[in-house]
């Protein structure tokens, strides 16, 4: 289609999230002759930069004659400054999206389907509806080979780390679903001290009060440029950095943000997902922790053990060593949930404090030997013991600090304003916590966006209460956000079950 | 949850389509508490009216502080003037998308969670993404069982017409993608001269350059409401009126509309859409046009007579009467494309002017001689026979025209103030057309929003043409319509195949 038509760019103040929409006027002659459906999509160019955008239709008073308005996304992709004339067009028919529509009838698909539909996806072709349609399609259905090639495709959307000099990389990744499991820090810190190589990056909260990237933004600065991050592995075997920042496997991210956006966890997924981050990272051994609780994301051992079978064969299948580790995953770990809170239980195991939280040592102290075990060729109890004399010294806390300062140097972990202590109901023995309501329960605090926002435990299953003895703290920046989350417990003290222990 | 707060309503003038968007500043404790992803969805309410909306999030020069913005349905469904003071709160869990989730790891749906979905879907509480998810989870997998239920639970989702006095009431239903295949005003007009009760209500375009109803509206008034419509009925045994005034199955046109938007078509949602509709109109007969053709929504006699197979049954467990007819779906039916065009050629047919399109005027024919048969009890020979005498004695163009009288009397065609004549490239025989790419030609012309936008072919299939006679003449409402029609036809000369006849 030759025809195409130039209107006058402007930013809108409007944020849609990931999808870019733009904003043209009903009396437009592009939006009479495409008409205006509940997707349609519109391509927007200037000189060598095109996006696809969704479009929204506007009256005169938003904007003025000749315009065209940009979402922030959408202003951002066009790398735009304001008054350019942009050239306006039909969406070109999206091919890949014949491959949807066969996975939504069952039908196989080769590896080039996959890695087209991968393509288009990272390169911003699907609107948001699209993508939840193929994640739909695929949630359940993608055989193994189809998932090796869903993660080969993710790794070839986006950049890779490469590290000539090294032989062996490891990486360890939890599947998530219980708060406060923040046991990377030390897992690296032991790991690293050791002598393994360990690049590793880390996701912000997606619907969680904390990631482990949010987390280590308390202690250091996490958003590393690929060379900050080859450079400080270089300096000390190890980084403990946000993987947003470098752009490894990008369609990934696409994916997740609308497999949350839908509450759909699609195994296959999970599985590319996961290894397309660590194969792209360079990996060469990977680690990974499945929890397994009636309130985690993993609910029963049957469906923990098929997991793990498919991340081996495919991890194998793509030249990685791999081990799955299946734990507890009945409550929380550790005391604190929220990047400040989780931060001072690292912090307190890494320095063998009295009151450190042994669940979290525990934890991670297996992670940390089971990577020694696979990587370094120790047998499983020379690793426990070589990973327990490292933390118990004080090596990996000395190591830990090191990465710290290679990465910026490590911060004061901030204080909230704000904090009220929440209560029992009734005396008895702690039997079982929600973990999703108690996640829920810290992001109203204002975690992560405040990361002093969110709660700390001072009760672990078993243990047992008396009434009105304080079972949490609450932490929040502002007055309405400790209000906020209040209320929600107020109606919600039932995720804790309090009762006779049998 | 008991918290809430509340913000001044302020309209945004943007039109966000069928998906209610409301915009909240990024810094109001809102947006902090509920983080902001993909498909953060907030409740907002006033007095007894709520509604479940998508958040975006702007910056303080489009939102004064302490005030919300709404998209143009957001704020019809909440009926505002503007300065209320509405409460936000969160937008409460959608239990039904459990069902959703268990559809798409592939297990059956009860009666009562397709019941739910539908009765969400049609109170508004799905967004378009969730919607999309339930379209892909069962486009392929539902069983006739389901079908059925999800039929049901689209007649439960809206109103009903009730007709105490009348024992029997037909009607007929083109499952669609053949342009100009506009039979429905001629069968109509036959059929209910011929005595029986036929309140027909259409639908505008939703993908194609013109509906039943857009056609109709040219001659006539088609937005009627119920009491109209039963009134019209009452009066001449018939109407032909736009079905979306009067909500009959309003959870229908949300899936349409999302199906559309992905190009998808689920046979499942195609049986409880078409039939759902004719429950909710009181029909007990219904007919069905499925045309086969290569470039037609279906594509082979093999798909069609599935079609055809599922529409029987799941209409009889409704107590339907049903025929399907399986018909040539090759090229356009008629000369016109696009509402005013179209109805040019269904009033050339009525008044049996010698250039009526003989292909529309022999498949008007045999489709009302079906309906005599099937709902009148005559033998089909006697039918074809009564259906020829009414159309060719005037009876029938009689009978339209006081159908349009009851309907508010019949209109002028409007005429396209621009018109431009395509020639053939070179000489031959037309063997082929593609039905898609005529549609989007006349579309791009202006139709069906400029109602007198469209084409006129001056060529059927297996007809002989010398280089540079004229194929098609587009008409336009305004200057750059035509041009941007022309440059889309310049680069798409195929859509007509010019050759040797064999």
């Amino acid at each position: 289609m030759s025809a195409s038509h130039s209107l006058i760019a402007m930013e809108m103040g409007i944020d849609t999230h990931q999808e870019p929409v733009v904003f043209m006027r009903a009396d437009c002659e592009v939006c009479r002759a495409e008409g205006f459906n509940a997707n349609t999509r519109i391509q927007v160019g200037l000189e060598n930069r095109t996006i696809i955008a969704t479009l929204n239709v506007v009256t005169e008073k938003v904007l003025p004659p000749d315009h065209i308005g940009f979402s922030r996304i959408a202003w951002q992709r066009m790398a735009l400054e304001g008054g350019e004339r942009v050239q306006i067009s039909h969406a070109p028919l999206l091919h890949s999206m014949s491959a949807v529509r066969k996975k939504i009838y069952g039908h196989t698909l080769s590896s080039r389907e996959i890695h087209d539909i991968v393509a288009d996806i990272a390169a911003h072709r699907y609107s948001d509806m699209q993508i939840a349609s193929f994640i739909t399609a695929g949630v359940d259905c993608l055989n193994t080979q189809e998932i090796i090639a869903l993660t080969q495709a993710m790794v070839a959307s986006g950049k890779r780390l490469t590290w000539p000099d090294t032989l062996q990389l490891v990486d360890k990744h939890c599947i998530g679903g219980v708060p406060g499991n923040r046991t990377t820090p030390i897992v690296v810190a032991i790991a690293s001290a050791a002598g393994l190589v360990m690049p590793k990056t880390s996701s912000r909260a997606i619907t969680s009060p904390s990631g482990t990237a949010d987390t280590m933004e308390v202690l250091t600065t996490v958003r590393l440029s690929l060379e900050q991050i080859q450079q400080t592995v270089r300096k000390v075997n190890a980084c403990l950095a946000w993987g947003g920042a470098v752009n490894l496997s990008p369609a990934d991210d696409m994916l997740i943000r609308i497999e949350h956006a839908l509450d759909i966890d699609g195994v296959g997924q999970l599985v590319a997902s996961v290894l397309s981050k660590k194969l792209a990272a360079g990996s060469t051994h990977a680690l990974i922790d499945i929890p397994v609780g009636p309130t985690a994301k993993v609910r029963s051992q049957h469906e923990a053990r098929h997991l793990a079978g498919l991340f081996d064969t495919v991890g194998q299948a793509l030249g990685l060593k791999m081990r799955c580790l299946i734990t507890n995953g009945d409550e929380a770990i550790g005391y604190g949930i929220g990047p400040a809170q989780e931060a001072q239980d690292i912090l307190a195991v890494l320095n063998n404090e009295p009151g450190a939280p042994a669940d979290l040592r525990e934890r991670a102290l297996f992670l940390a030997a089971n990577l020694l075990n696979l990587a370094g060729g120790a047998s499983l109890e020379v690793a426990q013991a070589r990973a327990q004399e490292l933390l118990a010294s004080g090596q990996a806390w000395e190591q830990f600090k090191r990465i710290c300062d290679a990465q910026g140097g490590l911060k004061t972990i901030p204080q909230a304003a704000h904090q009220l202590e929440l209560g029992a109901r009734h005396s008895g023995t702690l039997l079982a916590m929600d973990n999703r309501r108690l996640s829920r329960l810290a992001k109203l605090a204002g975690a992560p966006i405040s990361p002093a926002a969110g709660l700390r435990l001072h009760i672990k299953l078993g243990q047992a209460l008396a009434q009105d003895q304080p079972l949490l703290t609450l932490y929040a920046d502002s007055r309405g956000e400790l209000d906020y989350a209040a209320a929600y417990y107020a109606n919600n003290h039932d995720m804790f079950m309090v009762g006779e222990a049998s």
